[in-house]
């Protein structure tokens, strides 16, 4: 239940790293990019073909290093439904390959509209007597902003169907600081948000002891780490660290119990960009991606030991 | 600029209405639904094909009536691409009558994802050199937990392309309690959300004096409108209330300023339910919509003036 599935997989692979998935523009490689718009022209089709082949070959290159992605939904929906048809394409794969896959959908909704969401991406969605699967992700992100009616339904799902879910908590951004860090009595107003995520999850902790619902949070201060771990000990964590572009912040061992577990660090698109980063035409952007999540992996073994 | 076309409509049809849109399983009458499934079977394909029916049935019965529709992006989502290629449809009928859309899709990210939701639903999306429309709605929901980072790639594509966006300010639903009614320092969390949403908007104001940044405001006692009515000046209000399934409550007039101007109402889904609730087996659903949208406009005439 909850977490465990994800933490099985991060010990079996020694690597806590969720690989951001998701191409902008600028992110598909030339080649692939031209050999779709020679066909479609410079069309959503092309840009959805495009993305699609570009995410199949990256899972081929990146599913015996990471143990998850981290499918950023929005690049997806800007290619409309065909964007919406190659993301379906790009989860199933995924899973076919064993990847543990996190919608970074950030949804949030209320009543009917909530059980919609969830059954989009966690659950499946009843047509007459059928139930029909849809995006099938193992994780989807939500915001927290309308309390427990906004988290129940799709908590609903993650019990009866092994799934979890990240809350927005303390986001990466310098905005984060405008509303987050607002003070509430005695504590942050992302304070509030942790304290209400950990709450909403009671009774769903697994065998590791983190609750179905965990949290994001942004940055690797110790000052926002230490606390918070301390805080939230049955929530997990899925840590964005601003400084991985350019390696890892030994801080981020905050996030990580006594254990080495109950958290995961997501790569700020250092393995997607990898290719571009090395300066090249793209065409070994496999290798690239490759190499970046060794190098990632490697970096976070010397920081963290997971039992 | 900004709310300006809105404002626009509802006073040429002397109608502060949106009707929500998107329909649930038992939303869509047998009638349709079975004609679908007949064809395809229980499957996504049969239930975005019925969707599609309905929803452009209602447009047709409802286009001279209401000034705008709020469309729940969570139930066509929750038939996969199929459902998205169904609303693409939706909004350009829509349009095409002449209905101002809100994508009610509660969208939240920071850069390049909030840029690509934004091309998603309120600008374009670049495919080499070409721009190619997506969803295109005039107005989005948004959450705004992250702080003006997440708001700022929209707000540009407001002011460039005369759209505008609300922003997740008081939710109607019990548990928005748990969050945004916390106490910081002299205001509860939302009113401090409400505060940061005028700032974020500002230099946008249009014709009427309202920025391109709205609010959501749910429920309609008069202790909650009044202040906040005074206090957020420029920012135009989406209000839904959870008694107008069985008529509007008076008090609702409290989120219109003086001159009956700033502020729409969201009807619950009592224009959609409108044949269920009446009992019928659906096959006038049209008429049945288009009595409930008469009815609710009736009397918000009677409570509200537009100038």
């Amino acid at each position: 239940m909850s977490f465990d599935v994800l933490q099985d997989q991060i010990k079996a692979k020694k690597n806590p790293t969720a690989a951001i998935l998701g191409a902008g523009p600028d992110d598909i490689p030339p080649h692939i990019f031209k050999q779709h718009t020679a066909r479609y022209g410079e069309t959503l089709e092309a840009a959805a073909e495009a993305a699609l082949e570009f995410h199949l070959g990256l899972i081929d290159a990146l599913a015996d290093i990471v143990p998850a992605i981290a499918l950023s939904c929005a690049y997806f929906e800007a290619l409309g439904w065909r964007g919406m048809r190659a993301l379906e394409t790009v989860i199933a794969y995924a899973k076919e390959k064993g990847l543990f896959v996190i919608a970074d959908g950030k949804r949030a909704d209320l009543g009917g509209s909530a059980a919609a969401y969830s059954a989009a991406w966690l659950g499946e969605t009843a047509v007459g007597g059928s139930a029909c699967p849809v995006f099938s992700a193992d994780c989807l992100t939500l915001g927290g902003y309308m309390g427990s009616d906004a988290i129940k339904p799709f908590l609903k799902d993650c019990t009866e169907r092994d799934k979890c879910a990240f809350v927005l908590t303390r986001t990466p951004n310098p905005s984060a600081r405008e509303f987050q860090d607002l003070v509430s009595g005695d504590r942050q107003v992302y304070t509030a948000m942790g304290d209400l995520i950990q709450r909403w999850g009671r009774g769903t902790a697994g065998k590791y002891g983190y609750q179905a619902l965990g949290a994001v949070v942004g940055g690797t201060q110790p000052s926002l780490l230490k606390p918070l771990r301390r805080r939230l000990d049955k929530t997990f964590f899925l840590v964005s660290d601003p400084a991985a572009r350019g390696g890892v912040s030994a801080d981020v061992r905050w996030a990580f119990d006594e254990l080495g577990r109950g958290a995961m660090i997501s790569d700020s698109r250092s393995i997607l960009r990898a290719w571009s980063k090395a300066g090249g035409d793209g065409t070994n952007y496999q290798d690239a991606a490759r190499g970046a999540a060794e190098q990632l992996r490697d970096e976070l073994r010397r920081l963290i030991t997971i039992f």
